[in-house]
């Protein structure tokens, strides 16, 4: 959940963000790099996608017209804002509405790719007092459950369509069998470790819509050394952009 | 699948085996590190012991009784030999037959903790050819399917008691779900690199029956070096005991 003030610099994009709600974080960065992108694919679609970091990064990547979908009307501004600085306002189209109402925008099977930074956290007692706040909203489940927006995904995805996010581990169990529960079979998955020797926090994860079953594990993903810096892996990542 | 000879000689366990059927494997040694075993718990369980390295690893660590079962009778003498040349006859009770069958012996909830390491390979039609040779039973499920020893271990297994199990990661997603079926909540998973860089092949989960959920990764466990000699973690396993 960083500020990436500095990995930016490696990046010829530029992204609209107010750090009082929040900012968008490693994680996107992460994701965008995971999923794969087809020569053949047409149309990708990025739910939750805050201040637009994964269309961006998508942008650089694929010919493929890209959809990012964003509730809060403050967040999708910045995100428009973005898109045009970066001159991407062919490549990219902003939609502001809940992901749950996007059946009214698109037929079913629409989409080669779908990708979605959800928010990570389960409503609780304690979230539901600033249920209101742009952080709540990015964070919590107080718009949109991930069970929900994984019927959305198997809706709008063609078949042998890919569907990549990013999560927290410790749900990890519960996100694998939600996957298979609307067909959307694992099919790579990447553990994120904050450093060498310690627990993983997040993971990738790509599933593939009506695909075979069969999982690969690919190496496990460091983000920083022990003295706290970003490892060359990362930077790298930035610095191909 | 190696021949542990190089590694054994770290070990002050001396373990009978005939290759030209199998041997043990690392896996078990693996397997017999990860599971945690704590002070109070008095009855453990090694389902599939083959020639019983799990137990006999298991007895340098934990004064409580440790069961072992093999189904096949000529791996079974095996296992008894070797528990007779490290004079564990007190500390192990080996038992020849069918885990399917282990219900006679034992009464619900009777357990702390419960290992295995499976036949890892669903059976084919082309296993089926070779079902009566010593290889194919401890390789596929040709005794018994995961589902059923879930089954079995879900009624030997004490409330809140520890199951935990080695298996190939290209089956991880089915068997994350089969677990929560058999209401064993995955509690700890580690994954097993071959080398850095390369795809997980294996790995070590433990599940706590009617466990709360929420799940730790823990940090990848690297096999080989690039030479492919063992890696000094690996070694130290084994210097330990």
């Amino acid at each position: 959940m960083e500020v990436l003030h500095d990995l930016l610099s490696f990046s010829n994009l530029k992204i609209m963000q107010n750090t009082d709600w929040f900012s968008f974080s490693l994680d996107s960065f992460l994701l965008a790099n995971f999923v794969e992108i087809h020569l053949k694919d047409k149309e990708i679609l990025d739910l939750c996608c805050g201040n637009a970091p994964i269309p961006l990064i998508l942008s650089t990547k694929t010919k493929a017209h890209i959809t990012g979908v964003e509730i809060q009307k403050e967040v999708f501004e910045l995100a428009k804002k973005s898109v045009e600085i970066n001159h991407k306002e062919q490549a990219i189209t902003l939609i502001n509405k809940n992901v749950l109402d996007l059946k009214e925008d698109f037929e079913s099977d629409s989409f080669d790719v779908i990708t979605m930074n959800p928010p990570y956290f389960k409503t609780s007692q304690k979230s539901v007092v600033n249920q209101d706040s742009h952080k709540t909203i990015a964070r919590h489940e107080v718009a949109i459950t991930l069970e929900e927006s994984l019927d959305i995904v198997r809706k709008l995805l063609k078949n042998d369509g890919r569907f990549a996010m990013v999560h927290r581990t410790e749900r990890v169990v519960e996100i694998l069998a939600l996957l298979q529960k609307y067909h959307l079979e694992p099919k790579r998955i990447q553990f994120i470790y904050p450093k060498v020797n310690k627990e993983s926090n997040l993971f990738l994860i790509e599933a593939s819509k009506n695909g075979k079953i069969g999982v690969k594990l690919l190496p496990p993903l460091y983000i920083h050394n022990q003295d706290g810096s970003y490892r060359k892996e990362i930077l790298s990542l930035f610095g191909k952009s």
